[in-house]
């Protein structure tokens, strides 16, 4: 038995840990989130110990250069210092990009003692880092202090709020510990974790072989299953730093409170969506198999159709249908049903929708949050992923985002 | 050689066919178009001689039930009469839908003499047929006339305009046949042909066994090369009928004539895409093997980032290149080069894109067609594909759409 207690604010609950951000004037726009909140461009997260380290990347084939040169580190290595910047992703930048970092990271060792030190970059791609910039942070920033919002707000991009948590999580022999996170990311959100950048500290005694185990398991079950569209990019990154400040450990809590925090920064990513109003939540059961099931269920979150009906709060459930036929799965019109929330929209006995069923059905698609619920008929094997609508908002910020 | 020469109209070219449409009400708008042209629902193709006749279709899991129909007749069955409706596409309407067409076709034999008649269908999916409305269309055709337009404009769906070509061939025997089409797609494009209907005749003397085999070819070179939004219908539809009625026939004439009508329809649905404004080409060259160039052609004309940029005319290069390495195919920064037309926009030495080369960039974007070429630098092979912009248009059609 253990217990979840959420906590205010983010990132400063953690025992050891500091954090913090400050504007070194790398965004040209006074404000070019959705929101006026961005008072900064580069962050920090440091510990006063050395920390196990585990990291979920991007599965694009062009990493950016900050992955890179985490991967330089030999396996299993220590740190105590994370580097984060926003507004140019140092992707696409070669070598030099890789030698960018590590010239940054020795003027940051001249002004602080660090451990194997890691970066993060989101932003543009392209475009080799401003050195300068990024290193006179370095003479603003205090160290010693934490700022958890600061932090937070200084990794977004186009993202309209931002987003931490935080737990502190109780034992039954009365130890506990601490796990917080902040998270960036809203458009480009796809199965494979697209330009989304998650920091998630703990002072739990976790053993290393968890830390990897867990955070692949709690990867898959939260920012691998959403989708805003369908895209991947070079930068996406999950890292999960741990100091063992506490001695409180179990594996069962442990693991509850990543997944937890995991899940739901997952769910704010998606609500966060560009331009998005809608969380709908797919659920594919009756598969013949699990890799069925998943293609489905991803097939209709990364569908445009099935987006623009969301938006449009159409109930036509031939483009849910369509998908899944599209998706190539082994499917059959007269074992499928679609349910909306606990509303029957589609069995082989009620193929055309009564002007009952369908007032029903825009109710519920009026909702901020619904599931669909598709069940094949063939098997018995489950998916869930989990999308958003599209709406000109989308096309907007994403015809406009560069400058 | 051949020589090939565009003709005025459409399918009225082609000898011993009749076609034209009339309007039974099912379209509930006066205009449910992009344009005011629309004015029939129910079309239909006849030839006065039986015809060979090869199709391909969707590989949408769920066919609707038109295709089940059709392909309930023996390999090799010889035809001379299509029926087309817009408004319905009866999919997913279960052995209903496929009872329906065969009452409708048994009312029309009451009215004409046909030889295995099959039917295209598309509109929206879940409901039946409204038998009666089609069957009274029966009263209202003259099968014995043609018009060509007509037929065209019936089978619109969300399309903005028409689409008919015709050509007549000539051979180096001075002998000459004739191949037409009407087609109609605007959204749902996808690799795999969504919701499209094309229908080609031709009175040239070609065997079956090419028929089957150009139309594959010219498929493949055509329709499954143009996405808009990467889904897939139940009723996607190429038909090629030929009643022989010219005894001229040369292989590499018809071959590159039904490329060459193929291909041109292509572009128009691709510039008929919903809302959109631009033309792109994606070549992919130096890919390891065709697999990967496809696969990163497809990924390039379906993504949602690149189609946004296409809309800004953002000359952001690194969408494309993430684009490309989201892809998963085999790839290197450094040995990849981007093209924009004419234009070096990226390599390992010109990372950074200056002022001039943003500018002239700028340029290209800003016309209605272009051409973006990727070469990978790892090996020989091709693909081309070809894409279009996303605009707030197509939101809003989407969104808007169904009733």
């Amino acid at each position: 038995m253990f217990k979840l207690f959420p906590l205010e604010n983010g990132l400063e609950n953690v025992q050891g840990f500091f954090c913090g951000a400050t504007n070194v004037g790398m965004r040209t726009k006074p404000t070019d989130a959705a929101n006026s909140n961005i008072d900064g461009d580069v962050a920090f997260i440091r510990s006063e110990t050395p920390c196990d380290i585990s990291a979920v990347f991007t599965s694009n084939k062009f990493q950016a250069a900050p992955i890179k040169h985490f991967q330089k580190y030999p396996k299993g290595f220590q740190t105590d210092f994370v580097l984060i910047n926003a507004k140019n992703a140092n992707a696409m930048t070669g070598k030099k990009g890789i030698e960018d970092i590590e010239s940054i990271m020795s003027t940051l060792s001249t002004k602080q003692n660090v451990l194997n030190p890691v970066m993060s970059s989101t932003g543009v791609i392209g475009y080799r880092l401003p050195i300068d910039k990024i290193t006179s942070a370095f003479d603003m920033l205090d160290f010693n202090t934490s700022n958890s919002h600061h932090a937070a707000r200084a990794i977004m991009t186009t993202d309209a709020f931002k987003k931490e948590l935080a737990y502190r999580v109780e034992l039954e022999d009365d130890s506990s510990f601490h796990i917080a996170a902040i998270c960036k990311g809203a458009g480009m959100i796809n199965p494979a974790m697209a330009t989304m950048l998650c920091f998630i500290i703990t002072d739990a005694d976790v053993p290393k072989s968890d830390m990897d185990e867990l955070l692949t398991v709690a990867t898959e079950g939260s920012f691998n299953r959403i989708s805003v569209d369908g895209d991947t990019s070079t930068n996406d990154t999950v890292m999960l730093l741990s100091n063992k400040q506490s001695s409180s450990y179990d594996k069962d809590a442990f693991s509850d409170a990543l997944n937890k925090i995991m899940f739901e920064l997952a769910m704010l990513v998606l609500k966060d969506g560009e331009g998005a109003n809608k969380l709908v939540a797919f659920e594919v059961n009756g598969a013949r198999n699990e890799e069925e099931a998943k293609r489905a269920s991803m097939a209709l979150s990364n569908s445009l159709l099935v987006k623009t009906a969301l938006f449009g709060e159409d109930p036509n459930w031939g483009r849910i249908a369509s998908t899944i036929g599209a998706s190539g799965i082994t499917c059959d019109d007269d074992t499928l049903t679609i349910h909306y929330d606990d509303l029957l929209i589609y069995s082989a006995e009620f193929r055309e929708l009564d002007k009952v069923r369908e007032e029903k059905a825009y109710k519920i698609m009026k909702q901020e949050r619904f599931k669909v619920t598709c069940d094949i008929g063939l098997g018995d094997a489950s998916y869930t992923s989990y999308g958003c609508d599209l709406s000109y908002e989308y096309v907007k910020i994403n015809a406009e985002y560069r400058t």
